[in-house]
Order: structure tokens, then sequence, then C-alpha cells
């Protein structure tokens, strides 16, 4: 088992400086460098890029993703 | 009956470290090892996969996925 | 009328151990023994069934059912 | 205008023992006698049966509606 | 401007007693006289019709409407 | 930039007493003027009228609005 | 890795006074200078322009945003 993912919010915690993926309600995808979140799960990312069928078609940098537009977030390195 | 099941959150604790089954909101199930868990039912699963029709299409790793867009978890060992 | 239910949650209370039908917004259906409740209608169901059309199509076993999910719950004994 | 309703919960509190029909946000109606609210509107039913298109279409006996899925509710014979 | 209206709901509290208009989400409309409504936007209506394209289709009479399914109230006297 | 607003309320309290656009989640607009608003973003409008596609097609008069179905407001005259 | 941006609001903060860009659930943009935001993510913009396709189509000037109707904010110039 992964050590020191004790709580859901530890695995955000542990990703903070990584690229994650984030899956949102509408469908859509973004990829990114997660620089911050909080505990209603919105998060901010460095060199968003949006991702439809696995290809990045629109770059928004630093952007704001809101919570609760959020189904699931993994970090890409693992 | 099975002993220990008090409250519905003691089915996720006597979850952890087991292959779960997730089903969300949007028609799509995970499967993968339940690391954590918090009273929002937001869930990390390490090793999480995407079952669309009952087969894997997509591995994720370790994953968090967002409390409000789950419908049911089942352990597959049950 | 029925003794002992002054609130809602009574109804839960006195169906536990036994066999309960419960609706989901998606539309389908579960069948199967609650074990547990709490005041969010989160419930825990030991051989859950999903049934659909009035047939059972898939077994789960041990479940997790979000409240928010729920739209009403039926002992099937009633 | 009818005495006695200065908040809105004061109709379900006269309605207790009498049959209402409750509408519920997916379209279906719900007929049967109150047995139980509370302030999610959360209510009880005894001798619940499904109404469409004005018919009756399956019988649910004692049967719990969770207050977010309902539209209103209307007791029968006023 | 309208004297005495301060804040929304005192424009509810003026509607007590007269006929208003509700606007639901499902793009339906009930017509009644408001006896009562709460912080939640619950209502109570007497003599509660549906309204469909301009045209009233069914009496309900006295009417719990629950706030959430509520866009818009409108006094039909003004 | 706009002297005065701080945080988002203090729009709509500079707002009062004109005439302001609200889109709804329906996608209809009103037209109206602002006569009240509170935290929940619930506003009473005068002289309200629905407008479709650039085209004001019911008048409904003092109008309460609930905040959960606004997309967003905007100040007709600036 | 971007100083300065411990928390998502961080981001909001900076972007006070610049131009961003606001995705909404329905699925239109919104681009304008922010002027303010709160915890809810209600935004107010100066000069808001709707866009749709790329294609700027409407003009709303001072607008306020309800937060729960936004996916996400990038500020433009990053």
């Amino acid at each position: 088992m992964v050590n020191g993912i004790d709580r859901p919010l530890d695995l955000l915690n542990s990703a903070k400086g990584k690229e994650i993926l984030v899956q949102l309600k509408s469908g859509k995808q973004f990829v990114g460098t997660l620089l911050a979140f909080d505990i209603h799960i919105n998060v901010v990312l460095e060199g968003a890029k949006e991702v439809e069928n696995g290809e990045q078609t629109t770059s928004y940098g630093l952007t704001f993703l809101r919570g609760d537009t959020i189904v699931f977030i993994s970090p890409s390195a693992n």
C-alpha cells in the first residue's frame, strides 16, 4: 500500500508541483501542474491544457478550476 | 447479518486496502484498492482502472474521486 | 396507522435486518438487506442486487449507496 | 383563508394520517397516507402507490421518500 | 419605487392572502393564494391550480411547494 | 477601474433602483428595476419582463427571483 | 513554480484588475476585467463580453456572475 495517504486530500498534497489530470463533469479533461487546492477541491493548475479524446486542444496557462465541477484527479506520473 | 457494520462508513473502513468497485453518476465505473475516504465520501484508489461495459478501458493509477459524483461503492471480494 | 413511526428515519430503523427496495435517481433499483443508514440516508445493503424492469441483473454483495442518489426506500415485506 | 397554517410545515402537520399526493422531480407521483415528515421534507407514506397519467401502477406499502426529490405535496381531500 | 421592500422576502410577506404565480424549474406554473412561506422559499398555496401554456389544467387545492423547485414568484395583481 | 466595488454584492447594491438584466439557468432572461437582494442572490424586480431572443414576451410586474436559478446579473445602463 | 499561490483564491486575488476568461457550466464563456470575487467564487467583471466559439457575441459591461455556474477561470495574460 502507498505510504502516507491516510485521508483523500493527502494525495492532492503529495501531488503539489507535479502534473495532474483533472476530469470535469462536462466530460472535458485538463492537465497541468498542481499549484494549490482547498477543502472544496478548488484547484489551481499552471500550464493548464484542455484535453479531448486524448489530444490537447487549448492552452489556458494558470487556471482556477471550481471543485464542484470535478469528477476525479489523478497525478500523471503514478 | 454482517458483524461490525453499525454505520454506513463502517463498510468503507473495513474495505481499506481491498479492491472496491465505484459507480459514478456519469455511468462510468472504477475499480481499485481503497486507500482513504472521508465523510464527503471522497475516496482515493490505488491502481484505479475505468470500467465500461465490464471491460477495463483506462488505467489511472492513484486517483482521487470526488464524493458527490459517486452513486455506490461495493468491495469486490464480498 | 402504523405504530412507532413518528419521524421518517424510524421507518429505516425498523427495517434494519430486513430486505428493502431502493429507487435511485438514475432510474435503477436495488434490493438487499438493510444493515446500516445515517442521517444523509447513506445506506449499506447486504446481498445487494440491481433490478431493471423487475429483473435482477447484477449482484454486488455488500454495497454502500450514497444518500443523495436515492429517491425512495421501501421495505419489501410490507 | 385557511386557519392554522402560518408556516409551510403546518400544512404537512395537519395532513398526518390523511391521504396525500406527492409529485417527484422525476415526473412520477405517489399517493399514500402521510405518517411522518421532517424539516428536509423527507416523508413516510403508508400504502404508497405510484401514479402515472392518473393511474396507479405499483404498490409499495410503507415507503420513505427523500425530500430533495419532491416538487409538491397536496392533501387529497382538500 | 415600491415602498416597504427592503429584502426579497418582504415581497412574499406582502403577498400573503393574495393570488400569486409560481414558476417551477420543470417548466410548470402554479397559481393560488399564498398562505405561508419560509426562508427556504417553501410555500403553501390555497386553491392551487397548475397552469400550462396559460391554461389551468389541474386543481390541487391546498398545496405545499418545495422551495428548491421554484424559479420565480409573482403576485398576480401587481 | 470602477470605484467602490470591492465585493461582488457591491455591484448589486449600487444597482438598486436601476434597471438590470438577469440571466436564468433555464436560458430565459428578465429585465426590471432592482428593488432588493440578499446574500443568496434572491432578487426582487419591479416591472419585471421576460425576454427571449431580445424581445420582451411577458410582463410580470413585481417578481421574486430565486438566487439559485441565476447565472448572471448586469445593470442595463453601464 | 509560480510564486505566491498557496491557496486557489490567491490566483483570483492576483488577477484583480486584469482580464480573465470565465467558463460557465452552460458552455458559454465570458471575458472581462476582474473587479471583485468572494469565497463562493461570485465574480464581478468590468467590460464583460460573452464569447461563443472564440467570437465575442454580446457586451454586458459591468456584470455579476454567480459562482455556482462557473467551471473555471483563467487570467488571459498568462
